[in-house]
């Protein structure tokens, strides 16, 4: 990979730090060792016009670009990397299929639960509707993490290896990180705080911690 | 592919007939031309077991067999299967890349808010919170819809052919048949309704459809 760009945003309020979905493929290249430009977008103006549409069609982040090739969606931004690098993925062809079944579950089948909450917990938050709502979302996403601590017993990551899949599982799981529902599954907790505590992802994390300080300077 | 295994449920309620998500990987082999087998599994027995744990780490459905690789995640073994055939995803590396890319936003972008109002609509039937909640959930809903609708304009699929995207995002979209949210975006009903006639599309309903009669049958 030669001339590649990450873009995140340009701003978030302070419960969205280090949790916006740009920090996945900043963390991706550190594993991988890919240096990398970032490229802020501001919410709302700049992500509705038709040249950033363009590049995200949905207005979101993250977007990127290598070598002439535009990419959206995180999961197939780290997924474009982890094909260039046996540190995120294994060469062979079933380990590469089981590592995109992890990368799939923790984005169709843990986030969406983690979105569920933060729409309670946050767009909800003081609202009738959420209180009455919030108990059943908090058992689907108990349920999930039963799973995972299942997964998770005797083994560091979720297969043999770090993957890309522990990229996307523990960004995933960093949503949930405004409650005590990670603390309650103890093999969960620990592969979590692992994989934060890889040197990669720190400097993915202090990143984009300096990219968003660099721009409040230049607002 | 040799052998191949898909399994779905054994049973499902009527609002779920022709959603459930083996549905996805038939029709991605029958496009492919790929035959196979289906074994269903049954809802709360056997999905909790851990022989069925061990081939489903979540306990749902699909799981997948084939020549020796056990795999989940409908995404993922879309992607694998479509990695066997050009009838799904084009040779070229960037165009896979392009694939994948619209594959997560069917499934992490889109999906998520389909199941959103689905639990609205039906976890949430005749409840309060669920009145309360409803219309930004259909806000947010129209707002991918309206982004698929522009992406459709002048093109017949998501990218210029038919690809495993458009196995995945019809699958999603159908997750919207209880609403008129869809015909709300004539360019997204007529890519739904083409995608719906395709032959391959009508063969796997069909068979799904099938192994539920089978097994009610046998019960």
């Amino acid at each position: 990979m030669q001339k590649i760009t990450v873009t995140g945003l340009r701003a978030v309020p302070p419960f969205a730090l280090g949790l916006v979905r740009d920090l996945r493929v900043r963390w991706a290249l550190e594993e991988a060792g890919f240096a990398y430009d970032s490229d802020m977008v501001a919410v709302g103006e700049e992500r509705d016009q038709p040249a950033y549409r363009a590049r995200q069609p949905f207005g979101m982040v993250p977007a990127f670009e290598v070598d002439g090739l535009t990419l959206f969606e995180s999961g197939a931004i780290v997924h474009r990397i982890a094909e260039e690098s046996e540190a995120l993925m294994p060469a062979d062809r079933d380990g590469r299929s089981h590592v995109l079944a992890w990368m799939f579950a923790a984005l169709n089948t843990v986030e969406p639960q983690c979105q569920a909450l933060l729409a309670v917990d946050f767009q909800g938050a003081g609202e009738d509707w959420a209180r009455q709502r919030r108990p059943a979302v908090i058992e689907v996403l108990n349920a999930r993490l039963a799973v995972l601590a299942d997964r998770l017993q005797g083994r560091e990551y979720l297969l043999d290896r770090f993957t890309a899949a522990d990229v996307l599982m523990t960004t995933v799981l960093r949503f949930l990180r405004h409650t005590d529902l990670v603390a309650g599954f103890p093999a969960v907790d620990a592969y979590l705080k692992r994989c934060e505590a890889r040197p990669a992802f720190q400097r993915a994390l202090a990143a984009q911690a300096a990219d968003y300080a660099r721009e409040a300077v230049a607002a």
